[in-house]
C-alpha cells in the first residue's frame, strides 16, 4: 500500500454512531458505501443519503447493502461496529475485498486478530475519542470532534505510511485524525481509561462524575480508579508499552470538564449505557482484555479481575430473570 | 449479673423482623416491652398485641412505647435495630434502665462499642441467623428457625454466665440461641460471609445463587467470593480470631440449599434489598469494618476496598439523582 491519495473507494461496516460520522464526511469526498446489518438502514441511506449536523454540516451520497457482493471494491474498509459484532462482520468479509486495507476502531484490545482470521487484509489499529448520536438510520449528530488515532497493527502487513495516508484522508474529510507508527501507547492508554471509567460506571450506575477523581476519605471512589489504572500500567509495562498519555490525568481532566462545581459534566460511559439497557457489554474486549494480558505477563489483577468478574455477573443476572 | 432465671423483664428496642420475633416469643414468658420508633407501631402493639406465625405459632402481650420513660425496668434490653439506627437508639436508652444489661444482634462490627459509649451496661454481642418477615405493625412470620450466638462483648463487664443466662431464656422462649465464651470466631465467620455476599450482590444486583459459589471459567463470580474470604481470613488471623465456620463452605452450602439444579434458592441478601430500595446500605458496619481492621493490622485488603468504595458510590450515586 501506499499513501492516502491512492484511497479512492471507502466501505464503512456498521453505521451506528462513529460509523456513521466516517461515513458521512468521507463520502463527501470519495466513493463510500455502507455495509449494514439492517435491509430497511441500507435501502434508507440509498435513497436519502446521509446527513451530519453539528461539528459539522454535510450531506452525503452513499452506496449501501447487508452484502458486500453488492457494494463497489473499496481500497479501505472501516470496521466500525461494536466489539460485540466484530467477529460477525468480518465474517461477512471473508473472501471479499482481497485487495483492501482494514481500519478497525473498536474500543479494547483483540479485535484486529479476530478480523484477520477472516482475510489476509493489511490492518491498521484505530481508536476514536470522537462522539456522535445517531437521530436515526440517515441523520447523525457530530459531538466531540476530538481525534482518531492510527497505526499499523503489529500482527499484519500494514505500514506506517498505509496509516499516515488513512489519516491524511480523514483529515481531509472534515475530521480529526494522527497517525503513528506504534499505537500501542496510545490504545493502551485509551484501554486502561475506559477499563476502569467504564466497569465502575457499569456496577455503581454511577456516570463518569467527579466522585471517581476523589482521593480524600477511605471510602471515596477515586481510590479504587487509582488503584485500577496502576495495576493496568504496571502489566501494560510488563507487555512492553510505556503509555502515551496518563490515564488518571485523563480522568481528572474529564471529570473536571464544563463543571465548576457539582456534577453538571456526568458523561454515561458506554458500558453503563448497556447496562441500564441490559445490553451485554464490551466487558471482554476492555477489563477482560487487561486480565489477560496481566495472565500474559504472569502478574497480578485483583481489582480488574474484581470488576472484570461483577461486570459478568450483572450481565448473568439479566440471564436469569433476576434484578 | 447471673444466671437466665433473673431474667424477670425484657425490652426490645427496634420492632423489625428480628426484634418482633425476640419480643413475640419472649413476651409468651416473661414481662416484655418494645421501645419504637413510630407512636402509631406503639400504640398498635399495646391494643392488638404481637402475633407471631410460621415455624412459631404465637400471641403476645406486650408493653410498647417510643420513649423509654414509659417502660418498665427490665433486665435485659435487645437491641435489635439495624446497625445505622444503633447509635440513635443507643442515646435514646442514655440514662435509663442502669440495672440491665444489653445484647446487640446487628450484622457487622462495632455496634457493641457504639451502645457502650451511652450507658455503663453489661454488653453481650449477638449473632443472629435466624430469618423472618414482618407482615405489618403486629405480625412476624417466623421463617428460618437457625440459632442466634451470644457471647460477652470483650470491651465490656458481662460474663459468659450472663450469655449463658441470656441463651438459656431465648431457648425456652421457643426461639434457637448458643452462648460461647468468646464470640469473636462466629461472628467473624458470619462477617466475613456477609462482607462478601451482600456487597458482590449489592453490586451485581444478582441474589444469593449458585453462580457465587462456581470457579470454572475466569470470569466466573465465584473466584472473587473466594478471594474476598481469603484476603479476609487472613485479616481475622491478624487480629488474633479464628475463624468459627469456614465462610466459603457457608456460602457453598447457602447455595446448594432446596435446588437440585437451576437457581431456584435465590436469597435476596439485604444489602440487595436496601439497594433495590435505595435505602443506604449497613456497608460501614460490614465491608467496611474489614477494612478498617485491615488497616490496623497493616494488611493489604483490595478486595474489600473495592467492594467497600463501590457500594458507597452506588449510594453517593442516588444523593445525586443519578440511575
Amino acid at each position: 500500500m501506499g499513501g492516502g491519495g491512492e484511497i479512492r473507494r471507502v466501505c464503512v461496516v456498521g453505521a451506528g454512531a462513529i460509523g456513521s460520522l466516517f461515513a458521512g464526511h468521507l463520502g463527501c469526498i470519495v466513493e463510500t458505501s455502507v455495509l449494514t446489518r439492517r435491509e430497511e438502514h441500507a435501502r434508507a441511506l440509498v435513497r436519502e443519503g446521509l446527513r451530519v449536523s453539528g461539528k459539522s454540516e454535510l450531506h452525503a451520497r452513499l452506496a449501501a447493502s447487508t452484502d458486500p457482493a453488492e457494494l463497489p471494491e473499496p481500497d479501505l474498509i472501516i470496521i466500525a461496529t461494536k466489539t460485540l459484532d466484530v467477529e460477525a462482520s468480518a465474517q461477512r468479509l471473508h473472501g471479499h475485498f482481497p485487495g483492501a486495507m482494514v481500519l478497525t476502531v473498536q474500543n479494547g484490545l483483540g479485535c484486529e486478530e479476530v478480523v484477520h482470521r477472516q482475510g489476509d487484509w493489511p490492518i491498521l489499529s484505530g481508536v476514536t475519542f470522537m462522539s456522535g448520536t445517531r437521530h436515526g438510520d440517515t441523520h447523525v449528530e457530530y459531538e466531540l470532534d476530538t481525534p482518531t488515532w492510527l497505526g499499523p497493527w503489529a500482527g499484519g502487513s500494514a505500514s506506517y505510511e498505509d496509516a499516515a495516508g488513512v489519516a491524511e484522508l480523514i483529515n481531509r474529510s472534515g475530521l480529526k485524525a494522527e497517525a503513528y507508527p506504534d499505537l500501542l501507547p496510545h490504545q493502551w492508554s485509551k484501554l486502561i481509561f475506559n477499563s476502569a471509567v467504564n466497569s465502575i460506571a457499569a456496577v455503581t450506575d454511577l456516570p463518569h462524575v467527579k466522585a471517581f477523581a476523589r482521593r480524600e476519605s477511605l471510602s471515596d471512589l477515586g481510590h479504587l480508579v487509582y488503584a485500577m489504572m496502576e495495576e493496568a500500567r504496571a502489566i501494560a509495562a510488563a507487555r512492553g508499552v510505556e503509555l502515551a498519555d496518563d490515564p488518571w490525568e485523563m480522568n481528572v481532566r474529564a471529570v473536571g470538564q464544563g463543571s465548576t462545581g457539582g456534577d453538571q459534566y456526568a458523561h454515561v460511559p458506554s458500558m453503563l449505557d448497556d447496562v441500564r439497557h441490559r445490553r451485554r457489554t464490551e466487558i471482554d474486549w476492555i477489563t477482560g482484555a487487561i486480565v489477560r494480558e496481566a495472565m500474559k505477563a504472569g502478574l497480578p489483577a485483583p481489582y480488574h479481575e474484581t470488576l472484570y468478574r461483577l461486570v459478568k455477573a450483572k450481565e448473568e443476572g439479566w440471564e436469569l430473570g433476576g434484578g
